[in-house]
């Protein structure tokens, strides 16, 4: 029987998520539910957010593709007392406290909640925390060249910002010295380039607000560029994205260790729906055993993200 | 309180978890046990094998080291009656069978095994599982160059073979090929290099009956080279390994993603010991949970490889 799914929000991973379930032979796309007025053109069901609740009974999980700083806070804990979720939550400082909440949330209310289930966090924090336990080492994260969804999300709710588009780009001294052993902390790893449209005169004004935005720009290179509209269109329809998760690392016996992890993509938002859709099936797999709470990929086996009845096949194929 | 280890089997890899465990925080050596009339280095206790019976309340979880096609065949359902075991069996045609048996032991004796809990099968297993769940692609592996310890313990079997060591190659046409997105399966992957010491003249049979060991050469380019002893001593000193997996992909709207996950270590059984290891904690997470059977990597959540009162520090850290 095909899992019945529903999609909020409406933006480049919202409609990434809708065009990779059209036609799904597991899942059923039932509606997307927007604030905004919005056509899908695949004929979509849309529906105007505040009626989720006219859906309880038709929607499995809800799949919330809004961004960390203004949408998942407040909708995830709306939906979450209704429906079991999966959203991409990418706040570092504010996961925590955020799962603290809402596995209390999801408990009270008898739902799951997968949260942080897109690349970073995501399939990423589950291989630092592999490579944690195996080699007891910090591992390197470098993200880019490529836009960061939640860092342009954050740009866009400034005062005055009209639109925006956040390029993260690895700095290459950094990179070296990562790949040599001999990195150390004082060196910043990123650069942050911040392409920005609006419609005043005080420009100044919008780059200090960008600049001190926390947990997303405070403390970091960052560089903001004010573009027309045209250049930002063409600059957003960039959605390549890279990453690499690395560890050097001696073992107990001193002998010397490496271990990476890389990935690149054409689209961000394509690649994070897959993740996503990958995880709905553990969303069954915890509803199978009448578990509740909220779970990062951290605590979900690998092994859930397939159906149960295929632990035979999956031993073959892949251990 | 620390946790009480034993280790069974002390070739190269029982010697990496010896070395591993001196001075450990978090574990606590107890014996090493084998059938062999050895000496530790660091003056661990040696018990002979048939006598593990008498640790059973000394010791929490054994360690089984040996190799897959004798050792670990024999010894695991022998030991997993009285103990939680974490081996590294890693005959890929064998593990589905081999699970099954041994879960119904687990369940039935109340104990847990973590098996095939390597790198290959292990984590490349989760990775490959992971590639899959997200992208519907099967991955690629290489491996090498490097010595495969279950495979030169395959050939050790061999009748009138003295001592033996396999090196595994990378086919780098193939490798190429797999990078570009062009591979097709025709062509074979790896090379299967195998350095033997004998004392017999019959060194023919000896080369066919390797060249015919299911599961670990027959159907592979395999060569098979005789050597003296001291030259054999000489590669098997050479513990690198290396190894690699790797997808090639297009989403479901048809935008092209890679992921890949390498790993290089200057010696195999102290980089397995230290996987080994990681997965212990994960013992002690499904003994407080009141668990029992068997588990391969694809079942455990990486926060398992942790223990429970440091979730919040996992979140903070790797999230």
């Amino acid at each position: 029987m095909k899992i019945n799914i529903g999609i909020v929000g409406y933006g480049n991973l919202g409609k990434s998520v809708e065009q990779s379930l059209i036609s799904s032979q597991n899942f059923n796309l039932v509606a997307i539910f927007s604030r905004r007025l919005i056509k899908s053109k695949f004929n979509t069901k849309i529906e105007f957010y505040d009626n989720f609740l006219e859906y309880k009974e038709k929607i499995d999980i809800m799949l919330l593709c809004g961004g960390s700083k203004s949408d998942l806070e407040f909708q995830t804990p709306e939906i979450l007392q209704h429906f079991d979720c999966i959203n991409t939550f990418d706040t570092h400082a504010k996961i925590e406290s955020e799962y603290t909440k809402l596995n209390l949330l999801a408990k009270k209310y008898k739902h799951r909640l997968i949260m942080c289930a897109g690349w970073d966090p995501g399939i990423f924090s589950v291989i630092r925390a592999l490579f944690y336990a195996i080699s007891h080492t910090k591992p390197h994260t470098f993200w880019g060249k490529g836009i960061s969804l939640g860092h342009s999300d954050a740009i866009r709710k400034v005062k005055n910002v009209e639109d925006a588009v956040q390029f993260t780009i690895p700095n290459e001294i950094a990179l070296k010295k990562v790949k040599k052993g001999d990195y150390d902390d004082t060196l910043q790893k990123h650069l942050r380039e911040c392409y920005v449209t609006c419609n005043i005169l005080n420009q100044k004004q919008i780059e200090e607000d960008i600049k001190n935005i926390p947990n997303y720009f405070k403390g970091q290179p960052t560089s903001v560029h004010f573009v027309p509209h045209e250049k930002l269109l063409k600059l957003k329809s960039n959605l390549k994205h890279k990453g690499l998760v690395l560890t050097y690392f001696k073992t107990k016996n001193n002998t010397n260790c490496k271990m990476d992890f890389s990935i690149s993509m054409e689209s961000n938002p394509d690649f994070t729906a897959s993740i996503m859709i990958a995880y709905a099936t553990s969303v069954t797999r915890l509803k199978e055993q009448n578990q509740y709470g909220a779970y990062t990929c951290l605590d979900l086996p690998v092994s859930y993200l397939f159906e149960k009845t295929k632990y035979s096949k999956l031993l073959r194929d892949f251990c």
